[in-house]
């Protein structure tokens, strides 16, 4: 009877993907579900794979199953769901078998469940890639003691994305700390996208291009620096034709995003470090303001539309300069956000493994994370617009992301995540800003006091008694 | 004994100068402070207004001081001192007694008191202004039942801040509405705040202007559409000399701003809301980025300082008109906030009125805010952007604000929070916008479905089996 490696609780669409991605990785795996029949249909569907499956049909069986020291996962939803489930099994097991949680939680219940006295070891692991992933080989980010880690590496590692010859499944850190990578990811995905959107909106309205003809240019982006998932399946899409209408594809699809909540998530939790990560915020404002389709046609009707087809558009070639800037830019500031966490956490986040895992399996995955995994190799600490190599890379692109933002500003072809990273990476590099004027204003109207350039100590103007 | 009309718990700056406000407009108030010391220096150093002060040793005194039905104002810091103080204060008090909470709760605390079975009468009002204002004249935002506001109105309207005869105190809604308002409040200021730093900067290194200049800009400025608290606050400090070396004190103030995390509470607020607030976003991003000096100078020494000087440098009246139009988006987002918040929250905010009491009494007081609930009080579902004395403005400013936001983007001269305004403001007025190409992505990568500009029924595309 306690024949299997490894277990799983939870064959929904991700759960069953995974544990036939196990078994078809030769390791023996139990499964339970609370619906029976879907346990028993799960095992009557996994063909060859079948004999390397062990449906179970209690937990209590499901643990008998399972060779001591057990590893069990869990792919249930998010919140109470894993609470539930963590309490139900956790009396059946002994103080050295291990729960791992590979769903989508939020890094702060990870962060309480691994603080708690659940009786038994637990970890947190993100596993990103979708469906597709989870069956064929997700990225995957794991949180928790690194000692569990090194038990459950083998299948981890066996069942992950491979770059090259390296798996994609790597040890992030204690508790939440894989989770919370995982919502990093989460939140440069909507940035990504958002990027990528905002090109190609220069290249329909400003350059006035069709769809088979920004398929043609994202494709070619994808043999160069950009190549990407998100590049490539962008000249995916925007080859398509409709096959109601014989209409290219993006033009019949509404544009109003939807959005489940994590990139919004992503940008709060930044918020709290005190690291915020603007191009994903403008990420998030465009998504939301993408859903007021009524007051954007009011808007347009009251405003008129923006000019379109521009005399002075710019050329492909600046738009891909104009993307790979702002894609340094907005990884930057996820890595930044990341050195915030692990100070706050107590984490020591691997900034180089974190680029490592992401370079297969996961959605934003591309070749620049291999280049971002080497800069950040040299040195983990530095921002990564402070390394050589993507300094030279920002110096090069840079002329083509201020020709982009400013024809967006002055003809209204909305860039708000490429105006972002300009406008933080322009912060950052201006020696002498301008917030010695907010501190005046401060210490006038609450007397907060500032510092000085010539480090005296005298930290008040000489208001008096305007201060009113 | 029980001769005071209202009674005051905290001594504090804040809770002395608004008790002093309150002996001053004729209203007999009972005070209490835990250190008995500060209750006796505060009554002996209250002069004539002295004798409408009843210092109290005891809160058994303090309530025995107070003609039934009582109402006592907290002023001690937020978080658990209220909850202790409403804990001993509660069992002293009849269950028509009303305890105001006039600290800077967070609006969450103040719905949770409210919906609490405290035995007593509870309300939440924001107090702005700082010391001089809860002096001689706050702005008052009270959230609870109206009815209670209505007991308390006579003391509440007496010792606000005035807009001509229109007293600033104005209840907003129940349970936390008021705290939440003033929250929206301080966030506003925050963008207000680098706005001006924005403009003050391409004075500065775009025009090559010194302090004096700035200040002559500012002190203009406040005679016409711009005329404000914090544009008549720019000019001063602007003009001000440091007494210790003769320079502007611009000049010898540190370009890095604190925070006390008020805006960035306001922009994780708006983000649970699902309207975010970008122009606050970029202030709260660019007050982050001001703090981290060292890296700014490496930065620069590793890309070199933007340009002096421009060239083309914009006039100061470019300048106002920029400016103009970046607080009015900036003003529309933050009531867009509200409307999300009162659907969220069942209120039914009053923005007219909210617009009303920010005229005066507050940092972020101006003329534009009486254009504003005029706009409101004609149609407070429409977005400001949409009201036709604002769209002229905006018209009228926007070539400006474009020419800045380019000329900051050309020249690395960053506009963090009028380029996010510009965006959003762009995005608002395309009716077809690039969303299209997310929802092909996700839909693609995730199954997510999109809707169709047609209408027709069919959600997904026809990418196939290149979905991986």
């Amino acid at each position: 009877m306690t024949s299997a490696e490894i277990g799983l609780i939870g064959l929904g669409t991700m759960g069953a993907a995974l544990a036939l991605n196990i078994a078809e990785k030769g390791f023996r795996i139990a499964v339970w579900n609370r619906t029976t029949d879907v346990t028993r249909r799960f095992h009557a569907e996994a063909g060859d794979l079948a004999a390397n499956v062990v449906p179970t049909e209690s937990l209590k069986d499901l643990v008998a199953a399972i060779k001591p020291p057990r590893a069990i996962i869990l792919m249930v939803p998010a919140g109470k769901a894993v609470d539930d489930q963590i309490e139900a099994l956790a009396p059946l097991l002994g103080k050295d078998d291990l729960i791992i949680d590979a769903g989508n939680a939020n890094f702060h219940d990870t962060n309480r469940r691994a603080a708690a006295d659940l009786g038994v070891r637990f970890m947190g692991i993100g596993v990103s890639g979708g469906e597709e992933g989870a069956r064929h080989g997700p990225s995957i980010m794991a949180g928790g003691n690194p000692a569990d880690f090194e038990r459950v590496k083998p299948v981890l590692t066996a069942i992950a994305a491979r770059h090259g010859d390296t798996p994609c499944a790597t040890w992030m850190g204690e508790a939440g700390a894989g989770h919370f990578v995982k919502a990093v990811h989460n939140g440069i995905e909507y940035a990504d996208m958002q990027m990528i959107a905002e090109v190609y909106g220069i290249m329909r309205d400003g350059m006035g291009l069709g769809a088979a003809d920004a398929a043609a240019i994202f494709q070619k982006w994808n043999e160069g620096t950009l190549r990407s998932y998100l590049v490539e399946i962008s000249g995916a899409v925007a080859a398509a034709t409709d096959p109601l209408t014989g209409q290219p594809m993006l033009d019949v699809i509404l544009d109003a995003a939807g959005q489940k909540g994590t990139g919004r998530w992503t940008v709060i939790e930044a918020q709290h470090l005190g690291a915020p990560v603007p191009v994903i915020e403008a990420a998030v404002m465009a998504r939301n303001v993408s859903s007021r389709v009524d007051e954007r046609k009011a808007g347009e009707a009251l405003y008129g539309a923006a000019p379109q087809k521009l005399a002075d558009a710019p050329s492909a070639d600046e738009l891909e300069q104009a993307l790979i800037a702002g894609k340094i830019l907005c990884y930057a500031q996820g890595f930044t956000m990341m050195t915030a966490a692990s100070a706050t956490f107590g984490w020591n986040l691997p900034l180089p493994n974190i680029a490592r895992v992401w370079r297969a399996g996961c959605i934003i995955r591309s070749d620049m994370l291999n280049d971002m995994a080497s800069a950040l190799t040299e040195d983990a600490t530095r921002n990564l617009i402070m390394a050589p190599d993507f300094a030279r890379r920002i110096e090069a692109a840079l002329p083509a992301l201020r020709k982009i933002v400013a024809l967006g500003a002055l003809n209204g072809l909305p860039v708000p995540a490429l105006a972002s990273g300009l406008a933080w990476f322009d912060l950052m590099r201006t020696a002498r800003g301008t917030a010695n004027m907010i501190q005046a204003q401060r210490d006038f109207f609450g007397a907060h006091g500032f510092d000085r350039l010539d480090g005296k100590d005298a930290h008040h103007g000489p208001w008096g008694l305007s201060a009113s």
